[in-house]
């Protein structure tokens, strides 16, 4: 069987099908379909074409992140290297800075098919999934890590968010916080909603009322933070702790805690989840639930080349969990 | 003029000139030299195909740096993207993780043409240029920021490194130092050379002696760096200042005192190059010599456009430098 056999059977011309099997732009996905269809019925040895079809791989994957000014990011990305590496591929990344507009664009870039594979983690804005699901149907392998998205079906790669959250809000209540603030980035994110949890169900269990006004969120990108922070802290009914959800958060609740003389661990407590590289040099060394970032990022690519390469992607689960870890410092030391 | 016009001149297929014109890669380069002459002598008009090569436009520039752990590059890329995002350009960002290999790579698949434009910061192993050199020679726009390569022609954008290091060291010498010890991470780097530079200015002139022990060489990517250090400090003959040129040095050397238990700026003083965003929360919060990052960028992305666009390159300046600011902070108070 050759390809101008099987043009013939198809009725269409040569190059027709030859750009058909090459998955050519020009060619309707149609027509594609049909062409690919007969060819395997007719047991038409695609082969021929799989060295100018490795070809046309860019041997590229992209990685979607909100930033990298947070220090999780970084060893994420070197986890991801770490295995790009061992395959020959670049890694390309690409940053959203937390705004849903441009995490569209980008996807619209990366579905032109110059990329291999992308991992994602979600922007704090993003409230729609549209082009997530768009990029999802055109067929590029893709891996949600840390900040996924559950409504689109898929490997994701996680952290045992909620524990982690339950088990810092416990840490804080057992060295005697009663009224911990919880500051968070997002209400769409899904690692927001499962920290926030975490958190509720740890004031349930030791019997804590939930006080609305120390649920608060903050817009990264905005200018007001610290004047919000500062109003909530200079007050005689101020929190005796804070939960950051994230890094930013926490720097900036040591920052204002600085500011009005506030002392950390007397008068406040803080912890977040953070992977601060000066953690320890801070005044005071703050608690921290650190992430397995690298692993996470390790995890992740090790799934994308499952995906690229098709190889044991049907075993792969929708959800890898690899547990954070509390470690306790000074800033939440008991009194 | 038409293309016809202009083929039957040139004695070549219609096709050919028209690709040609479009600067399409089955052209020979002598080829397209020869139809474009030909095109200006006979006033040809291009701007017909203006929207076609508008539309070859990848709308994409990548930015190529060692690393994003490091507090600098992170304003960086946002002073890039600030211009890029004027322009609808998309940054790619691609990591050399301080490796002249990686960089050598990405180089290489930067010649495929799949960007715009290229803004480099070298690796602080990169002691050869050939594949800069061969980059350039491609005729894709460059713009090197930062960490850039001086016998490389074409526009770079610096900060003041050499003034700024002497007036560190000054500084230090002002507030008491006699044995100031200067940490660097690359015997290559243009920015290693004046900071080093600065130093020994600012030593000569007051008249104090150069210890070789006291100018140190660390690979960022080594795992001896910590204890190599300690052994630098846990030594009667110490030095009573440390002059890091990079950030990562500084919070190794903030990282070795605690553990010796020394304290800053009692028994040693620590200042440095650095962006670091909590520098304010360390104990205590370190002098630093900031570099304006975000203009760096921004700066340098409005040159890269400048080549993109073919827009007044010609009155481009090798050089532009705009200054750090040296913030003195406790690590350095006098005793």
């Amino acid at each position: 069987m050759t390809i101008k056999e099987l043009a013939k059977e198809l009725n269409l011309s040569f190059s027709t099908v030859s750009k058909a099997l090459r998955d050519i732009h020009e060619i309707s996905d149609k027509t594609k379909e049909n062409v690919l269809k007969k060819a395997k019925e007719l047991n038409y040895q695609v082969n021929p074409f799989a060295s100018s079809l490795r070809n046309q791989k860019s041997k590229t994957i992209a990685v979607v992140i909100p930033e990298v000014v947070n220090d999780f990011f970084d060893p994420v990305i070197n986890g991801i290297e770490s295995i790009a590496q061992e395959k020959g591929y670049h890694v390309l990344i690409y940053l959203t800075h937390e705004d849903l507009q441009k995490e569209i664009k980008i996807t619209r870039l990366l579905q032109n098919g110059r990329v291999d594979g992308v991992m994602l983690s979600i922007s704090a804005q993003t409230d729609e999934i549209k082009h997530l699901e768009t990029l999802k149907e055109k067929g590029i392998p893709m891996v949600f890590f840390d900040r996924v998205v559950s409504e689109i079906s898929g490997p994701k790669v996680i952290t045992n968010d909620f524990q982690s959250s339950f088990q810092a809000t416990e840490h804080l209540i057992e060295n005697g916080c009663k009224k911990i603030a919880f500051l968070s980035i997002s209400k769409n994110l899904s690692i927001s909603d499962k920290r926030t949890q975490g958190y509720f169900e740890a004031l349930k269990k030791h019997n804590l009322a939930f006080d609305s006004n120390l649920l608060q969120f903050y817009d990264i990108n905005n200018t007001t933070n610290f004047e919000n922070l500062k109003k909530l802290l200079n007050n005689s009914n101020r929190p005796d702790a804070i939960f950051a959800s994230v890094e930013t958060l926490a720097i900036l609740s040591y920052e204002v805690s600085k500011v009005l003389n506030l002392r950390i661990p007397e008068d406040i407590k803080i912890l977040c989840f953070s992977n601060l590289k000066t953690v320890n040099l801070l005044n005071p060394p703050m608690t921290t639930i650190t992430q397995p970032a690298f692993e996470i990022g390790r995890e992740s690519a090790d799934i994308l080349f499952k995906l690229i390469e098709k190889k044991g992607e049907h075993f792969l689960k929708e959800y890898t969990v690899i547990d954070s870890e509390l470690i306790k410092r000074e800033s939440t030391r008991a009194i």
